[in-house]
Formats: structure tokens, C-alpha cells, sequence
């Protein structure tokens, strides 16, 4: 597999298919591509080939084609396109997608397309662009076959037959007189009872339900607990009104992860803008949290100044000052992420707490102590000056037990005050290390040189 | 949804149930719940409460429960049960949760369930064994449902039919005359077609196809590109020798995001160790990453020490010191992640790589001289001393531009090195720009003493 060099070929086949009167080959060779693949080949040719490319496919290829295309290139690519073009290509989306493209699109242009809608689609899309794009309802489809509890299996063989065009079928959805979500006949099931056999009794009772406010993560937890290929979401009465399936959750998945990295990373956390070519915006997302370290930086400088004295009769003393922060803030970021890792990931749960976080500072604590034993020996040996190597590693030990402390509390407080652990593993805990690292240095200084007056 | 409260009166009904006489109500309540929120109840039990409710459930019931386990429980709890009950609810696992499962267990003990596996099982777990659990080979199961080309639709519900008890069928496979995958016909095609049509013309023809060496981050991508429930793993022939299901790569990418989590944590990246309760363990998989910090550190207190002329006749330019790294530091760990994830995410390809940095650098520059105007004005007013103010803000323009050169380019080099960019974002950047960012201060510090001569 060297899809890099199969993608190059491809393109320039693409591009010279472009030329006019090349047509007929153009509409052949795309029809021999898997959409997702000519959404790939789309993003890396111009704006303008792109365009013309789309109007060569008809309205459901190009809205599959569309669906795969990431958003930076949908936005690039759909800008040129005309509204009522756009309008068709729309209509013939999942529910889902067409919800979330009408979302980054103007709301004069979403506006325009959704009132072009045929009315059932139209309805069904203005419904989900109500929910947030980060819940259950936000990532659900309208489209999917349901039955009810008195079918036979022979409805729901019927029932398939009529939305198989249009619906991507994973099971067939079971409800109850009133609407309700009741389980999901498997079409594996299907295949194997006779028709006249009750849908009430070939059907799986439904394991689990999710309302369309549940978090997109909590959505993924559920189908990973249950190992589910597809999920129902009812709404506050119980009745099926959409749902998800195993690629939505992937997408989930992935998204979450880049987020939760960026995050991180101290930005603003939104790929859309971090990996596009828009310099100043990327300054705009990155530069506030830096900014943070800058001050917490400017803090630690003062505390330094404001101890002048102490530092001025022994400057050897600021010389170590790096040893201090960089342990710091390295094992405060340390026991903040594996906290934060251990909380999304379930290891530590809310029971457990206290004990996970009892456990992490001991183990900190034993590093601290062994970096401080060592950084000991090393100033004895260098300077030749035990008193001046037992200062640095006391201060060692006790800034790295104090970081490892802040470190992995910091997450279950953010977490309480309703903020994202994530923001805790970035630049954040670094600057608090960084500041508490300085204070606890300068103290034991100050004792140090009292003790040898 | 509050699951916390839900669990706990679980476990207070189960350890009830565990008394003498009650195994009727302990095997209702069993019966009732899904084997997932069985294995969470195990994971909060005591072991030999959780072996006892192990010996209530049959065989097949106590594999779905082993196989939904996270590791550390499956580790704790399985020891203490004999190696002959353990054969026979591996035999009823799937083979690749029985391959995951062997893989974790001593050796002896392995080989001991494997040799007394029925001859089928045992040959495919054996074969599943010697692929690397992190590639296709690794993850996919040898359970399939597979009928040639040359069979009607009838057939083919016929050998859906036969192994519907053993298979959790998501489509049917078809495989040519030599046994090579040609495609997949849907379930719903197999409901909807009549059965004497050709599996030929019913079947979607296979998008693509994996080697069982594929990295499992691979089989991610590709699932997600083109939207996959499951895929075919072929051998070098093009046989096809195994599938990987949707679930099966949620499972990696769950997995990965953890790993990826933990080595930017700077650890060793094993989650069953570092949320093990051995201590020392722990330490063995964090300190060795700190360590290189510690040394940076001490690297930079020695280039520090061998400016000490400069230094002691302006001890004030050491105060800054936290300034300059915490700022390179972090604007560098920003660099390396916002890489590292769009290499990962494919944001940033091939081509564009030389582009991206370029891009990078130039967003980080503009931080850079923002930075290095604001810490000049803020010295100058502070200090009263302009040249100072210049001094600081430039080493840290400098500096920060510097750290941000080796943060984004880190990631590629470490990537064609063969190493995982991942260990960028953690320590190691931060211990390079600490040291370049004191080299960088230090040079601008002495010319600007020259200077002021």
C-alpha cells in the first residue's frame, strides 16, 4: 500500500480529464472511484477543477462525494457553488451530513437551502440543526426503518424493501403502539425466521436508549461498553426519533481525540482553524495561552527579584533554578495527564479517587526523593559543597512532590467546576508548576542561608 | 442516566446473592443484565466473589462476561480460576478476544488452555497468536461466514443459516474458485434478493483489502475513509484468512488515544502498569522519561555556571531565566503537538510537510515578536532600564522562534527516524529548548554586556 503515489498518478489523470471535450472519460473515471476517494483527489486539486468535477457527477454521487470531503476542503470547494446547486446536492444527503454542512455554512445560504428542500427532508434537517452538534442529536440520522411490535416478519422484509434505496439499513427498529423504542430486529434474524413469525418475538429487546442532549462522548462509552452497531434516540415520552450508527461514533472518536490533543496542545482547540492558512487566526488561538505562561513566567521573575538579597550572596543558587522548574513542570504534567487519561478512560472512577490520587503522589514522592538524592551527590561532587547540594535537592524533592500534588488534583477540580480536564495538562499546570517550583526554591534558599550565617 | 448510583445498589444485590442458597436468584439476577454490565459489577466485587459468580454462569454466558473484562480485572480475577475451567470458556470465546486473552497469561499456562481447545479453535487461536496484537493480524477474528462466487442467494442464507449460532454475521463473504475475497453481499441484499439470484451480481465488490501485517492505526484510517462495518484480511495470495469488525476498531482507537496520551505524558505507555497499584512499577515506566528533563536541567544550570562572569556582574538577567524557558517551552510542546496531530490526522501530508512548518515557524515567529515587545515594554517600565528590557525581549523572540524551529520538525524527523512522534510532545522537546533557550539568553546576555561596556 503506497497510497501517496496512487493518489499523484490519479491526479494528474484528473486533471487532464478537466480539458474540454474530455467529458465522457471524466464521468468514467470517476465513476470507477470510491467516493471517499475522489473527495481526496478533490482537496488536492484547485478550487475551480474541483467545481467543474462536482457539476460532472449526478446529484446523489456528488452529495456522497461531498459527505467524505473534510471540512476545510467542503468550505474551500462549496463557497464557488451556487446555492440552488448546492440545494440539490443537499437534498440528496443523510439527514446528518446535510445538517452539519447547512451548520458551517452563512445562515442566509443554510437558510436559502434548507427552504429548498422537498418538506419531509426539510423538516427533519431543520430538527436536527436545533440540536447541538456534540450530542446524541447532533450526530443522529432521521432515516432509518422502524416496525411495529404486531408485525410479522414479512413487514419488516416489506418494510426494507421500500427504504432500501434511501436508507443505509443496519437493523430494523421495533416500536410499540405509542411510538416507543422497543429493540431491534437483526437483519441476520430477519433472513432466518419465516415470514409469518411475530417481530415481538424475533426481535432483541433494546439494551440501552439515549436522550439527543446525551454528550457525543457518553454516546460513545455506551456503544463501546455494549459493543452496539447502531443505537436508538428517544425523545423525553420514549418515542425512536432518530439514530446512531458505528461510524458516527467513529467520527466521534476521532474528533474528540484531536480536541481533547489541541486542547492540550494550550489552543483554543479548533482543527478547523489550527490547520488552516489563516496565520492570524492561528495566532489568535495559540497566543492566549502562551500569554498565561508569559505572566506566570513574569510571577516567577519577581518572586526571584523580591529575594534578591538572599540570591545576590550566593548567584550559584539561580543557576539551578532550570533543574527546579523543568522537574517541576515535567511530573506536574505527568500525573495531570495520567489522571485526566485515567478519568475519560474509566480506570480512576469517582469512587476511587482519592485512592488513585494517594497513589500517584507516593509514586512522585519516591521519584522526588530519588532525583533528589541524586541532584545531591551531583552539586557535592561538582562544587565540592555538601551544604549547597543538600539545599538544591531538599528544593528538588519538595517542588516535585508539591508539582505531582497540584498536578494530579488539578483534573478532578476542573472537572467539578465543569471546566475540561484537558485545558489542565497544557500550559496551565506548567505555569502554576513553574510558580510553586520558584516560591518553594526561594524558601528553602533563604533557610539554607540562615542556617550557614 | 446516573450509572454511579445504579452500580452501586447492583453490588449490594450481588454480594447478597453470593450467600449460601440463593445461587437460584444469584443466576435470575445474572440472567438479567447484559454481560458488559456484569463485567463492570465483577471489576467492583472482591475476587472471590466475582470467581464465585464466574462458576454460576455457563460456559458461553461466562465468555461473553471474560471477554467485556478490562484487562486488570481480567488479570486479577482469572489467576484464581483453575486452568481446566478456563479452557472451557475459552473455547467459547471469539478468536481473537481467546488470542487477546491467551496473549496476557504465562506462557505455560497458554500453551495449556491452547492444547486443550478443540483441534479447530486451537489451530486459528495459534495462528492469530503469531501476528502482532497491534496490526490487522492482531485484531481481526477468523470467524466468517464465506460462500463462492459461483453460489446462488439461497446458498447463501443456507450458510447463514448453519453458522448463525457460532458467527456474528454482518455480511456475507465471497471468495473466488482459489479462495481469494471478491466482495460482500449485505445482509439486506440477501432479504431482498430472490434465491436463485447469482452471489456474483448481488455482492458489492470488495473496496479494498488488508494484509494482516497493516499497523491496527491503519486499519482505523481506512475504516473510517470508506465507512466500513467490517473488512477483509487476505494473505499474500489474496485469500482471505480473516475479518475485522467496526467494534473491533473502535476498540484501537480507544487504545491509541490512550497510548498517544501516555507517551506525550512521558511515560513508557503501558495503561495496565501505570493504572496498576505497583508503585514501583510505575516509577520504572515514569522516572527513566523524567530523567532526561533532569539532566537538561542540570545541563542548563552548567551553561549557566560557565557564563557565571556575565551573570554576577548582572544578577538581575538570571531572574529572567523562567521567563525564557517556560515560554520556549511551551510554544515548542505547541509546535511538536499541532504537528503531530495533523501528520496523525492527515491535516498535514507528504506534500505539504515543508509547508506546514514554514507555516508553523511564521505563526510562531508573530507570537515570538509579540512576546518580545510586551516583556521589553514591562522590563523597561518595571526596570527602568532599557537596554535590560531590550536584552530579555530579544533573547526571548529569539528563543521562542528557536524552540518552535525544533518543535515542528521534530515530529517528521522522529517519524522517518522510525520513531513514534508522539515521544516529542513530551520531556524531550521541553529538555531541548530548555537548553537552547539558556544558550540563546546567555549569548544575548553577554553581547549585550559587551555592549553596554
Amino acid at each position: 500500500m503506497d497510497p501517496g503515489r496512487a493518489v499523484d498518478e490519479d491526479i494528474d489523470e484528473l486533471e487532464m480529464l478537466t480539458q474540454p471535450g474530455r467529458e465522457d472519460d471524466l464521468r468514467t473515471f470517476l465513476l470507477l472511484l470510491h467516493p471517499a476517494d475522489v473527495a481526496e483527489l478533490l482537496g488536492h486539486v484547485h478550487e475551480q477543477t474541483a467545481l467543474s468535477i462536482l457539476r460532472h457527477l449526478d446529484p446523489e454521487r456528488a452529495a456522497e462525494m461531498v459527505s467524505e470531503l473534510d471540512p476545510y476542503d467542503q468550505e474551500r470547494i462549496l463557497k464557488l457553488v451556487k446555492p440552488e446547486e448546492l440545494g440539490s446536492i443537499v437534498g440528496e444527503m443523510e439527514t446528518d451530513d446535510a445538517a452539519d454542512l447547512l451548520q458551517e455554512l452563512d445562515k442566509a445560504t443554510a437558510d436559502r437551502i434548507l427552504a429548498s428542500l422537498p418538506s419531509d427532508d426539510r423538516d427533519d434537517v431543520a430538527k436536527l440543526l436545533r440540536y447541538d452538534p456534540d450530542t446524541a442529536g447532533g450526530i443522529m440520522q432521521t432515516e432509518l426503518v422502524a416496525v411495529p411490535l404486531t408485525a410479522t416478519v414479512g413487514d419488516a422484509v416489506e418494510a426494507v424493501r421500500e427504504a432500501a434505496n434511501e436508507v443505509d439499513i443496519i437493523s430494523v427498529f421495533v416500536v410499540d403502539e405509542r411510538g416507543r423504542y422497543a429493540g431491534n430486529l437483526a437483519l441476520q434474524d430477519l433472513v432466518l425466521s419465516s415470514a409469518e413469525a411475530s417481530v415481538a418475538r424475533a426481535m432483541e429487546a433494546k439494551v440501552v436508549e439515549v436522550d439527543p442532549k446525551l454528550d457525543q462522548e457518553e454516546v460513545a462509552k455506551i456503544f463501546d461498553r455494549y459493543s452496539l452497531v447502531e443505537l436508538g434516540v428517544v425523545d423525553a415520552d420514549g418515542r425512536l426519533i432518530g439514530r446512531i450508527t458505528a461510524d458516527d461514533v467513529h467520527e466521534v472518536l476521532v474528533e474528540e481525540a484531536e480536541e481533547d490533543f489541541l486542547k492540550m496542545a494550550g489552543t483554543a482547540a479548533e482543527p478547523e482553524v489550527i490547520y488552516s492558512d489563516h496565520v492570524f487566526r492561528i495566532v489568535g488561538q495559540r497566543l492566549p495561552w502562551l500569554m498565561s505562561t508569559f505572566f506566570a513566567g513574569l510571577l516567577a521573575s519577581y518572586i526571584l527579584q523580591s529575594a534578591r538579597t538572599i540570591y545576590e550572596s550566593a548567584v550559584v543558587l539561580l543557576m539551578f533554578v532550570p533543574v527546579i522548574t523543568g522537574m517541576s513542570g515535567n511530573v506536574g504534567t505527568q500525573s495531570a495527564m495520567i489522571m485526566i487519561q485515567g478519568m475519560a478512560a474509566g480506570h480512576v472512577d469517582k469512587d476511587a479517587l482519592f485512592r488513585a490520587i494517594l497513589k500517584d503522589i507516593t509514586v512522585s514522592a519516591i521519584m522526588a526523593v530519588i532525583c533528589g538524592l541524586t541532584v545531591t551527590a551531583i552539586v557535592t561532587l561538582w562544587k565540592g559543597h555538601p551544604a549547597l547540594g543538600l539545599c538544591v535537592g531538599l528544593a528538588l524533592t519538595c517542588s516535585m512532590t508539591t508539582a505531582s500534588v497540584l498536578g494530579s488534583t488539578e483534573p478532578a477540580l476542573l472537572k467539578r467546576a465543569g471546566i475540561d480536564p484537558a485545558v489542565a495538562a497544557g500550559p496551565l499546570i506548567t505555569s502554576i508548576n513553574d510558580i510553586s517550583g520558584v516560591i518553594i526554591f526561594t524558601l528553602i534558599s533563604t533557610m539554607f542561608l540562615e542556617f550557614l550565617k
